[in-house]
């Protein structure tokens, strides 16, 4: 397995390539630093894109929902496109076309595909569970024969796209930078709050580790 | 100008549709509440998805960029999907199948149209940057002819879509709250660091207010 994706012709940056990246540790780096993701698929010649998390194993990334979803039922044995993006901060320039944000980005294309076989389904939600709240799959009501019915998970393989990154101050013109203007960065986190406990928890029970430890 | 958009089949709900709002307000609050944006369309039949930034005005959405780039270029006169997903705490259960997130998201559907005019652009960028930062465009190096020409703004009529929202604990099987399963919600918050001034400010250069008291 090659460290770096080839560049297609659908992922090569043309705008701003310098702060491109096709190597397979920074695209996976971003991929594990946020869940979320959109992705985009066609219906009737027409583009949708429905938020949802993805998980990565190796070089593949997943993501699941109902069986009867239309985002999956048409994003399977389909191409489609996954975006992750994180912003980072605001980057505040001299004038108004030098501002920018920092940001790390990955766009992923490719088939989707259903993991058909029921036993591989169940490792790979284990694994989303975990990869969240390490062991937390394990101490879980086992799942209904029917829960995984209604579940479908899609995956792909990372084989086509490109991540994008952003860090640093602004940058303006060089004549510009004597001007009596306010510039510099806002960064931007995203921040875990104290976990609310459900208040029909049975009394006693811990707050486990992988809830209290929990960080994004 | 009514004030709930139509459910169409495009943004009709079929998935736990009682979290769905078609109402303006709740859609615009969400719309205002994160710049950050996926824009779905299309090439050569597959789809791609761009993480941008938008702005409203009224009962429109707006988004720039290189009058070069692909992603606007290819969005132009043509249909495309627009979706905002703010992601407000994991949802943890006693079973895996329901976990869930709290979050607020809207999806839009429509045709993006240039904005052609030059004053009606040279306006639209003015509120961008000031709806970020309040006042902070009039204080900039006034735009260059040669940027404006190289800038491109896209518009969409906010007319079809949707929005969803989740809040609240886990919803478990009455049967599973007996299990000793430490069940609730881990908050996520986007927060705003210190502003990090660029070391090429002139010197005494005062932090405005609009970078001082910036919340996302
Ligand atoms: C941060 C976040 C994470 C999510 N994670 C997951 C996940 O892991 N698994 C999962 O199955 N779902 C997830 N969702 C929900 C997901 O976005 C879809 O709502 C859900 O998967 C149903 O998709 P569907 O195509 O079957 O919906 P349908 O109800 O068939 O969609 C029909 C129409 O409803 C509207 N609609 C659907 N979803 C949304 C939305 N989120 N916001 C606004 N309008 C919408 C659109 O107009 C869409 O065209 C997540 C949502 C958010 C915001
Ligand atoms: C949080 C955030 C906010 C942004 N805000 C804006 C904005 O307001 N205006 C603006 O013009 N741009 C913005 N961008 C950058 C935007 O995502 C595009 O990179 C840029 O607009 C160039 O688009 P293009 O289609 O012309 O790129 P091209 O270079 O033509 O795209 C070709 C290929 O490069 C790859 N690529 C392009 N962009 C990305 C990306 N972001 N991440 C990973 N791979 C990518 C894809 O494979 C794509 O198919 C933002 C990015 C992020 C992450
Ligand atoms: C707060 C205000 C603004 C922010 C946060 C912002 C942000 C961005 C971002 C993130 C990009 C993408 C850079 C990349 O591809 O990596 C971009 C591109 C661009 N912006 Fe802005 N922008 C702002 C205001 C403006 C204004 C006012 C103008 C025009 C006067 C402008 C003109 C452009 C142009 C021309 C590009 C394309 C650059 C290129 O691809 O070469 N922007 N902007
Ligand atoms: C940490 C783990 C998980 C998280 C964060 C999570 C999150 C979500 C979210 C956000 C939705 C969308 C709900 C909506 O449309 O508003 C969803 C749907 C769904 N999830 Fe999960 N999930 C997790 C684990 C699982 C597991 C392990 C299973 C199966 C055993 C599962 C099965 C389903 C099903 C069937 C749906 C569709 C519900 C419906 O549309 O009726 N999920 N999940």
């Amino acid at each position: 397995m090659t460290e770096t994706l080839p560049v297609t012709d659908r992922s090569r940056l043309r705008r701003l390539h310098e702060r491109g990246h096709f190597d397979r540790a920074t695209i996976n780096s971003i991929l594990d630093a946020q869940p979320m993701c959109s992705v985009g698929y066609i219906i009737d010649g027409k583009p949708f894109v429905t938020p949802t998390l993805q998980w990565r194993e190796g070089n593949h990334v997943y993501w699941h929902g109902s069986s009867a979803s239309r985002a999956l039922r048409n994003s399977r044995d389909a191409q489609v496109c996954l975006s992750v993006a994180i912003l980072d901060g605001f980057v505040l320039a001299r004038s108004g076309m030098h501002h920018s944000v920092n940001s790390r980005s990955v766009t992923l294309f490719g088939t989707a595909s259903k993991v058909e076989d029921p036993a591989e389904k169940l490792d790979k939600l284990g694994r989303f569970v975990n990869g969240l709240f390490p062991g937390r799959y394990e101490g879980l009501r086992p799942d209904h024969a029917q829960d995984l019915k209604a579940t479908m998970v899609l995956g792909m393989e990372i084989s086509e796209g490109s991540a994008k990154m952003r860090t640093g101050g602004p940058v303006d013109e060089e004549e510009d930078y004597d001007l009596p203007i306010w510039a510099g960065v806002i960064p931007v986190h995203t921040s875990v709050g104290k976990p609310i406990p459900d208040p029909r928890n049975i009394k006693d029970v811990p707050m486990p580790d992988h809830v209290r430890s929990f960080r994004l």
